[in-house]
């Protein structure tokens, strides 16, 4: 049964005005009965008003959420103590019309910094959206989060007689958490909060930090799950035990579908041309791995290379030698080929048949073929690994090239 | 007397063949007595072999230098032992030629990373370059050492009967040090190698690494200073201390001319076509508002937004956000200026005339006028202004925008 949401919840997406482009630009999901909620949220100083709102919301109800309300179009960041109002406002519209208790509605806003949220066009869309909420609406809600990506993100997840789907936005790549990364997660699983923020957490760390530089975050960033058991099925509560095969079912599932969202964000990175896995091993530490991983993800010198084809292997090992990780250069490997790389020992590239093409050695450069270290990069999809022979700490970071189109969205971002 | 050059010293520049271009590509510059020597190096552990050379050399002999060699057109980095035997090899040919000690000429090379030097050019260059050393070279020089540099960058000084000369070159802008930064500054002052060591780290600190970030270095950046004593005049040494008339004359003239060479950099960073100065105050230390100037500075959607002149003032507290630095949004001032801001109170613009836009007061947005913002973001020199209100922090960095030349320049920098 592909693509069948959640039992339980409700799906609308709809266009209130806020895109000048007319497009759909309000999401509302709805659930037939309060959920377990737990979230993540950026840890920007100047959180957005949204994120003030929801981070309370979901410290003190964390059994009760029945709803969540997005817009795109309008961050509502950075707006002050009216911003803060606008939040409570918007969460207060979706109550009273799905007549859900106070308290119960999480809201989310992504689109331009410092510019207040339009109430009455979030009334509009509270308005239009509800009458429309459907099993069905997943599509169009998913759509109506999108700001600069170009395609919606969303995945599901079948195993163990519960449902999940996810839906997320978020394209900004070169800091990849700079540009709002939003996604709400809902599954029909009975779980207890305090194991639900605990297994969010974990999952967050491999799939969307993994596109991302650790606080270096938007104003806005939020990933919200809802935990509704309507399946009737129980993860993790009365009788079922954290080490229990459904909780570890569930577990696998919700991070296959985080790990999931996070790949499409980066595939669909500002500009993006190309999709980039980078591994780290033998480092120090996992989070050496980790440092290292990301240093070259988020090199932009890297990413222009990439860009433009070029195999310019020297500035991979320059990202690495300042991200902080402990570093012998006469230890280093480096590796690269087409394709995503594959499971533990991901240098084989994607199955057996990848052209894999070693450019480093024990930090001594090897007289590699200058063609097919071309056309590795010529790739759409390119595998970097980085031997660091220190100890076991290993990492994978997903992200894309940089491109002229980059520039050009961000240069007029606003106009 | 503009433009003299210190006793002492001579320079050419040559071509050797390293360059595709043709264009001069091996700067020589020679002292005719041992000068003291200090010297600031990356801190990047894939370090090129020319920093190992140097870093060694300069602890070993910090009162004996009298030469440096310097090529562009390759890094020498990432190029194991044999690329320290060849930067071991170069110093050894200039002091062949010039008739000098062994170890006593320090090396720096710039260019593409984990290639070989082609040491039959390097040998041609010191055959070319040491009969044309002059007190007249310095020009050809400073042109020798340029990569994706647009213009040369040299810097003169004369304060307190001392002269003092610096050329550098570096222009990636993004992360910048991870374009590689190289500054030779050469003074017929004489002084103590401890004490000029400590004044080259304080004048690094408010110049060079005011466009850079720290720990993000490339593999070969190189701040190198040699003081020959060829004026007769001392700036620390017997009878001359630390507190002395002389001492500060010459800090502050060895300050000032790092600042000049530092926003050459920025302005003639890749592809930029702006020059933005941002200065945070009000801090709860100068390290939170230095963290938070180059975060702002760094922050490849707040240069894209420059480049754009769209006036998206968010992402520049967004970027404090990140930053790190402690932050009350409550408390938090944003303006932004024409100019290069003056002074102590940096927000009142290049003198009285520069507009001045107050955007953001207490961390609420301000109803300000989008054509004036828009005007500022227009113009080729802005000037940011950030006051936390938390402390007595300060700290002031200079960048320059990100374009669609920079993806250009990067994206093919080796083809």
């Amino acid at each position: 049964m592909p693509n069948h949401p959640p039992l339980g919840f409700t799906f609308a997406g709809v266009s209130c005005g806020l895109k000048k482009t007319g497009a759909v630009d309000f999401a509302l999901i709805a659930s037939d009965r309060p959920c377990a909620a737990a979230a993540v949220f950026t840890r920007n100083k100047f959180a957005a008003a949204p994120v003030i709102y929801d981070r309370a919301l979901v410290a003190e109800h964390p059994a009760g959420l029945a709803a969540v309300a997005i817009n795109s179009g309008c961050a509502n960041a950075c707006t002050g103590d009216a911003g803060l109002a606008d939040a409570v406002a918007m969460a207060a519209e979706v109550e009273a019309a799905l007549r859900l208790p106070a308290r119960s509605c999480a809201v989310m806003s992504t689109g331009v910094i410092g510019v207040r949220l339009d109430m009455s066009k979030i009334a509009a869309g509270v308005r239009l959206a509800a009458p429309q909420l459907s099993a069905e609406g997943w599509d169009a809600a998913s759509r109506a989060i999108m700001t600069t990506d170009t395609r919606p993100k969303v995945a599901f997840r079948e195993s163990g007689g519960v449902r999940l789907f996810g839906m997320a936005k978020g394209a900004g790549m070169i800091h990849p958490n700079m540009a709002t990364m939003l996604s709400t997660i809902v599954t029909d699983a009975a779980i207890e909060p305090v194991a639900l923020a605990a297994l969010l957490r974990e999952a967050v760390e491999v799939s969307f930090n993994s596109v991302s530089v650790d606080g270096d975050t938007s104003t806005n960033d939020t990933v919200l799950v809802l935990a509704n058991g309507a399946s009737g099925r129980t993860a993790r509560g009365a009788g079922v035990e954290a080490g229990s095969s459904e909780f570890s079912i569930f577990a696998s599932a919700l991070t296959s579908l985080c790990v999931d969202l996070a790949q499409q964000i980066a595939r669909d990175g500002e500009g993006a041309t190309k999709f980039i896995t980078v591994r780290v091993a033998g480092a120090a530490s996992d989070a050496d791995a980790r440092a290292a991983a990301k240093a070259v993800a988020n090199s932009p010198l890297v990413k222009t290379a990439f860009f433009g084809g070029d195999a310019n292997w020297g500035r991979i090992l320059c990202a690495v030698g300042y991200s902080g990780a402990a570093v012998d250069p006469a230890r280093a490997d480096l590796w690269i080929a087409a394709g995503m790389g594959a499971g533990e020992n991901g240098r084989e590239g994607e199955g057996e048949n990848a052209p894999t093409l070693q450019l480093v050695a024990a930090g001594q450069p090897l007289a590699y073929s200058e063609a097919a270290a071309s056309a590795i990069f010529a790739e759409k999809e390119i595998f970097v690994e980085v031997e660091l022979g220190l100890g076991d700490g290993q990492a994978t970071v997903w992200t894309c090239d940089l491109s002229h189109e980059y520039v050009d969205i961000n240069g007029h971002y606003r106009t």
